[in-house]
């Protein structure tokens, strides 16, 4: 069990494998650019954002998935055997991002060992060079992990509290 | 104590109240445009969003304050009575609008009498035209609570899980 002064290291180290691990698992290799990890917020050129809360156990944590075009349309066609046509303004599609950031949470959560924890379901926001705001209160540490995944790049903003 | 049937109409006279009367505070009145009130997600010209998870009792919730560039400018310049200039770019800017969510869900809270909550802190977003998505899940009620402020509008979406 993770305590508060390990979690933000904990927590970065189950994101990054749960996120590569359940792209592979719709057949998308996501490399994580470890010389980029940032401190802060750093992601640029995103367009389509899901959102999560997470609520108990050693601290609060908010988690935000963000996508650039490129990636967002290669999840939505991978995640859905090209079921689904990648739309930012389509709640469907959107829909996907959300679902893939439940399941990184879910199986970072696991990875870390942390259990009983609460999570809020995801909210999706799209837009036109969507920028996460750093938290200013001192108490609060925020990690931008960017993954290359190919044709675009993703953005898992992690802040715990 | 709301049960899981009428929460959600709680939640919304909760929030419409706390909307009002935290503004009220900071000198700025902001009337309910209840012939708008909307199911689903309906809020144009966003140009930020504060967004909170909330967890326990009876339902989770996810709440998103979105508001257009003349409602943060007067919300910001209101709040810090003008110590701050109102600037989308900048944290301290817009860690106004994750304040003001902050202190309107602690307040509609306690006018739902629901104890017992956990809320993750606001997590920020800017950029231009941001618009939620609505959750496509069957148990998922989004309601878009439009405020009229003068010089723009602000927009609660609150879902209840």
């Amino acid at each position: 069990m993770a305590n508060s002064t390990t979690l933000p290291a904990v927590l970065v180290n189950s994101y990054v494998s749960a996120v590569m691990s359940v792209s592979e698992g719709v057949g998308i290799v996501a490399s994580f650019l470890k010389p980029e990890i940032a401190i802060g917020v750093n992601a640029s050129n995103s367009k389509a954002a899901a959102f999560i809360g997470i609520v108990g156990g050693p601290g609060h944590c908010t988690v935000a998935l963000m996508a650039d075009e490129h990636s967002f349309t290669a999840y939505v066609e991978a995640f859905t055997g090209g079921m689904i046509k990648p739309d930012l303004s389509d709640s469907m599609s959107m829909s996907v991002l959300g679902e893939i950031t439940n399941m990184v949470s879910g199986r970072a959560l696991i990875l870390a060992e942390m259990p009983g924890l609460d999570i809020t379901p995801p909210q999706l926001f799209s837009g036109n060079n969507i920028k996460l705001s750093p938290t200013v209160k001192a108490n609060v540490k925020s990690f931008t992990l960017p993954f290359d995944i190919g044709p675009g790049r993703i953005y898992l903003v992690v802040s715990v509290y």
